[in-house]
């Protein structure tokens, strides 16, 4: 291995009127580039220090003068009034009777309006738009020949008058400041401003050298409340809610031929949310944003190249139809992409992007208070413990591939009372730039084993759901996302069309887990017997199926999970509350045993055939159980959470599932110690993620190799 | 009040060879009638002692020489295998692999042959009969041409060839008499047999003056596994199963113009559960075998009368086809029906069945073990407690209807050991003489409150679901019925189709308790708009909704609870996840509070717009609320236990719901008191649940009365 550098791969939030401070962090860091940051500006002596230069954009904000004399090109967003039940003929709905006056202003345009759509929602059926008119003064509809007794909602248009991440920065740290609009590129108008716009912007400022547009269009969908006992409605991080327009519909009709209404996004007040499969409708129109992102967005970049810089994308916050696993996301032609990373499976999903650099952009973020309002860089707050809490989790996932870059972002004079937290971010610095070194020279080991993680969405959502880890943790695949993204094995995200067309052929591990009707678990896609019968053969011929909660879940035929014959185990939807249940012998086994009091109750799991072995119970119903199939084996449990007994856990159950030996090489015994092996440099670097000094034995092709590691160590051991 | 007689309405089951004994307890327990038993005999010295005498017949059973000689006249059910995994394009089905031997044989005549099938379970699709044979060497089939992969099965008629009564005594008492089959009265020379059988006993049987048939010709269905892990494969008290056959079946499709199939029957293995909502084919099959066993019942009847007997029947095991609140019941004329009870809610179903007579066989029947295997009149037996436990159950229903008779069963000697026992059940019939005397001088009061129970089977299924108490306890609505069963208020069990036909006008609360998709819910009934909007506007107007559970949920529109916009709160069923959630304070209201800790918590719960006040919640998740629609309400409670204290909450509930005032005369203030008054009488009784003695203050017309009660007591007061 090379001697240590302590420089380079970091990027420090500057800030002017603290250049001291920010050239004392930059050295003290490691940094090789300087940013600025929302609120945030670089002054010539930071921008002449020697060190490269990052310019935060976001492209559709900061327009407010232009966007007050365009107001027609904000952008929209579907909404659903409450329902209303009427007592006679005729019925009086109120549009924004829930919705946060700050954040819409009702968009009733004849083109707009062409779109609205009055629903019954009793029956479930659309209403005549020649029975309805809209009355502007009291911001209603009325709607006459209704049933009696029937609910009635409207869908309409509204614009977003107050761009999300601005309207939520203001309210949590109570700004002051003017609210910023976001502008919607769709128009053409608005494509030749910004184009003009950042051309000018361009040159005057030469000394940048890498614009970090902070991502790019549109946001995910947040629609606010007017009540603050129920202030968030609606948050999906990867919804297309607030892509819409009449401009965005008509040309959807012209390029698809066919024409989308208010419905296919309000959905009867369910939005389209992403942890739901798609309609067929709600994949075109992807399609159609995906396209129109790519192409605006190559033409933003091409524009930044023609200056000579680089362009970089910060992929958070306004990501629709950009997403990096998108099939048309290389045409963008960004050079880097920078994922803010509080988990391993957020740096996983950054490192395999296909760009030249990869930047993970660290939390805490230098802000008072944190995403729950908690604070950080003030009092009560304790930001050393919070980057050493997501750094852990982050580590394990950079032993297996490599990044690039990392950073920080935010007000970097709040770090100056928390000198305890520059320290430690110099020592983070160090040991990503050790671990970046180990991947220059070639990469880790992984075990031969490929795991396979089952979903609608396929690669498109490869490693992440909609959002943050907090965001969705609610959900088992998370967990097993996270779970995964620091074991020694290659990892992929197939969706159902993937296993119809061969994508098992190399895969020793399925893993399908979620809910019942979940994009996870599968909903609807479990309906296809080609699916089923390709899953079941695979099993029966070595394949090993692992399902978690309501794994291939599909009401319709005689199991309502449609792998309950490789699992032997289905769930009783209520049909089968007359059927006896198989008594039972629970069989553990210590080195597959999960902490069975972690495995949730599911009262209505039965055993199919008896013939599973149910290794873990709860009130007398099995919760972890595995089943023979053929060659192969069909293993179930209720529920999944991430920790180091559990990731620990998770990568012997699958040696099991797939065949493989118990003692592999390069596996630590220690749950809280994780490794990876180089075999390019011959080295071993292993991780504690235990708070206690902890020892760890690891067996390599030349005997067992005895590893301390202080609390939240980090070593490398050349063998 | 009239002196009390202390004789009369007790039935008592007498045993030849225990003559002394028999009349010993005749007189101490003011027997009236003496019965024979399933087991046991009367002698003359019994016969000729000058009580009424029943004798029981079990008609379809007890026929072995005849039945043996006419196999293809067995009772038959429809079975379905095993589905095996194709690994090629063809697969062989064995048939009988999870099935109990001894219970079946198959049927592979031809009659039988054309009704069987087999299935795709993979795609749902039926495969035509000239792709498979069956082999009966192996009780096999074969199925040629199949999908590689698919999962198959064979649904096939199979005799029953051991009665289930006696099949279970046989097993749990260790009988090793003879296994008597059971004949199909379908079939003309069943019938012509057991007519000829019947006259031939009535004319032997001079003395008997009561025949109690022990119930009639088809038993619930019991289907038994060959594996004593699940014995039990399915046990529905209430299901048609037994009563198929290729007779049937053509009957059927002659008469009502269309064909069943096997699938009608196995419904995807799932058979036709009591506890869900019906398929028109079943309703239409129903009607069928109720039109059957009313004519031959009627038959029967009036041969017995003919001979100048009274006909009763026992209304339990072979039911099927004779519900007593089945449309054509009547007819058959029985002159008295007994029902064996262990709940209040049995007494209040027997107490309204039209016919002369209504008698109770309480519990425990005398016999060596009780119905789970635990010890009765054995070692380790304590039948006392038992018999309490029972009548302190069926007491309170019995203040509120009246009931005629009260009896025992079984074999009378095994009382010799339980003095204990003999003396309880003499002052458990005074206990019954005084309160049906209550009765007989006139109704007691009852509040101005009636409440319907609102489920798929509306009054065929009067206050039972599906058997006794323990084999429904998982299902709210049996508690719901228990509590009620002792309540001051009318109660009716009303269908769709009545409250669609204007059944709400004389209502106040309307009930609606169960699981999302079962009958007790509604399941699909919920997708008709004319009944959600009738309800509707009777809440709207002042109706009171109660609902438990998942009442109302149907899936298809925007909310899963079909009248969450009366209760106020809804499931989400997955597509929620990223709606935000209502904050909420817990607004208690001791006066309406059940326990909260026995509130269930369902995670699914969400308030749909904030308005409905909380009164209890489990982590977060509000359990009981109650929601203001018009001049009605909407009233969630997420499970129900009977105990005394929740039913008397929920009558304090119910008060609340309708709009009544808290204070309400003959009422008591203690949970564990409950009382009726008899206006006729001037008589107020009062009973109490309590193992400890209790006080109780009762608001009359006349001031308050206070009454005082030993442990488990009784006593009636005049005004």
């Amino acid at each position: 291995m090379n001697e240590m550098n302590h420089t380079g791969g970091f990027t420090l939030p500057g800030e002017a009127g603290y250049e001291e401070l920010t050239l004392k962090l930059a050295k003290m860091w490691g940094a090789d580039v300087i940013r600025d940051s929302d609120g945030t500006r670089l002054s010539p002596e930071i921008m002449n220090a020697g060190y490269e230069i990052y310019a935060t954009l976001c492209i559709i904000r900061d327009h407010n003068e232009w966007a007050g004399r365009h107001l027609e090109t904000l952008q929209q967003v579907f909404l659903i009034s409450n329902p209303i039940t009427a007592q006679g003929n005729t019925v009086v709905i109120p549009l924004m009777e829930r919705y946060f006056g700050d954040q819409f202003t009702v968009n009733a345009s004849v083109e707009a309006l062409a779109y609205w759509q009055v629903y019954d929602r009793t029956t479930g059926t659309l209403v005549s738009s020649d029975r309805w008119a809209y009355y502007p003064d009291s911001q209603s509809v009325r709607v006459r020949g209704v049933e009696p007794w029937h609910r009635y909602t409207v869908s309409f248009m509204a614009f977003r008058v107050w761009e999300e991440i601005n309207m939520y920065n203001h309210t949590t740290n109570h700004w002051t400041s003017e609210h910023l609009m976001q502008l919607d590129p769709r128009h053409p108008s608005v494509q030749k401003y910004l184009l003009d716009w950042l051309e000018n912007w361009l040159k005057g400022h030469a000394a940048v050298d890498v614009v970090r547009f902070t991502s790019l269009f549109y946001n995910f969908a947040f629609i606010w409340g007017c009540d603050s006992r129920n202030r968030y409605l609606f948050s999906d991080w990867a919804s297309y809610d607030n892509t819409v327009s009449p401009l965005a519909l008509k040309q959807f009709e012209e390029k698809k031929g066919y024409a989308l209404t208010a419905e296919d996004f309000v959905n009867k007040g369910n939005f389209q949310v992403t942890h739901w499969p798609p309609t067929n409708a709600k994949r075109d129109y992807m399609a159609f944003v995906h396209a129109f992102v790519v192409d605006f967005g190559k033409k933003l970049v091409n524009l930044v190249r023609r200056y000579g810089k680089k362009a970089y994308v910060f992929y958070d916050d306004s990501w629709v139809g950009m997403e990096p696993y998108g099939p048309h996301f290389e045409e963008i032609g960004f050079d880097g992409l920078i994922k803010c990373v509080f988990s391993g499976y957020e740096a996983r999903l950054c490192a395999q992007v296909p760009v030249t650099t990869h930047e993970l952009r660290l939390h805490p973020y230098l802000f008072p208070v944190g995403l729950s309002g908690a604070p950080t860089f003030a009092p009560g707050g304790n930001p050393t413990a919070d980057a050493k809490k997501y750094w852990l989790q982050v580590r394990r996932a950079l032993l297996r591939a490599p990044i690039e870059r990392i950073g920080l972002g935010g007000y970097l004079h709040l770090t100056e009372g928390f000198s305890d937290f520059q320290r430690y971010i110099a020592e983070l610095a160090q040991e990503f730039r050790t671990i970046r070194s180990l991947h220059e020279s070639g990469e880790p080991y992984t075990l031969p084993m490929h795991v396979a993680v089952l979903h609608t969405w396929g690669k498109l959502r490869s490693w992440s759901l909609s959002g943050h880890f907090h965001e969705t943790d609610k959900h088992d695949l998370i967990h097993i996302n996270e779970a995964l993204s620091g074991l020694p094995v290659k990892v992929s995200f197939l969706s159902f069309e993937d296993v119809k067309n061969g994508a098992l052929e190399d895969v020793q591990v399925v893993i399908n887990a979620g809910a019942a009707g979940s994009a996870w678990s599968g909903g609807e896609a479990w309906a296809d017997p080609v699916a089923v019968a390709v899953l079941t053969k695979w099993v029966y011929e070595g394949g090993a199926f692992i399902g978690v909660n309501e794994p291939s879940a599909c009401s319709g035929t005689d199991t309502f999970l449609r792998m309950a014959h490789v699992l032997g185990v289905d769930l009783d939807m209520g049909e089968k509350v007359c059927h006896g249940r198989w008594k039972f012998d629970v069989q553990p086994d210590e080195s597959i045993m999960m902490d069975s009091s972690g495995l949730k109750l599911k009262e209505n799991l039965y055993l199919t055939d008896g013939k599973a072995r149910v290794l873990a119970q709860e009130k007398g119903v099995p919760t972890f159980t595995v089943n023979c199939f053929g060659k192969g084996k069909g293993i179930y449990f209720t529920s999944f959470q991430t920790n180091p007994k559990n990731n620990h856990w998770l990568l012997k159950l699958m040696l099991f599932a797939g065949g493989y030996a118990p003692e592999q090489s390069y596996l630590s015994d220690n749950p809280y110690v994780e490794c990876a092996y180089y075999p390019a440099s011959n080295t071993l670097a292993a991780v504690s993620v235990s708070g206690e000094p902890q020892m760890a034995n690891i067996t390599t092709t030349n005997g067992n190799v005895q590893i301390h590691l202080e609390p939240h160590g980090f070593i490398t051991k050349t063998l």
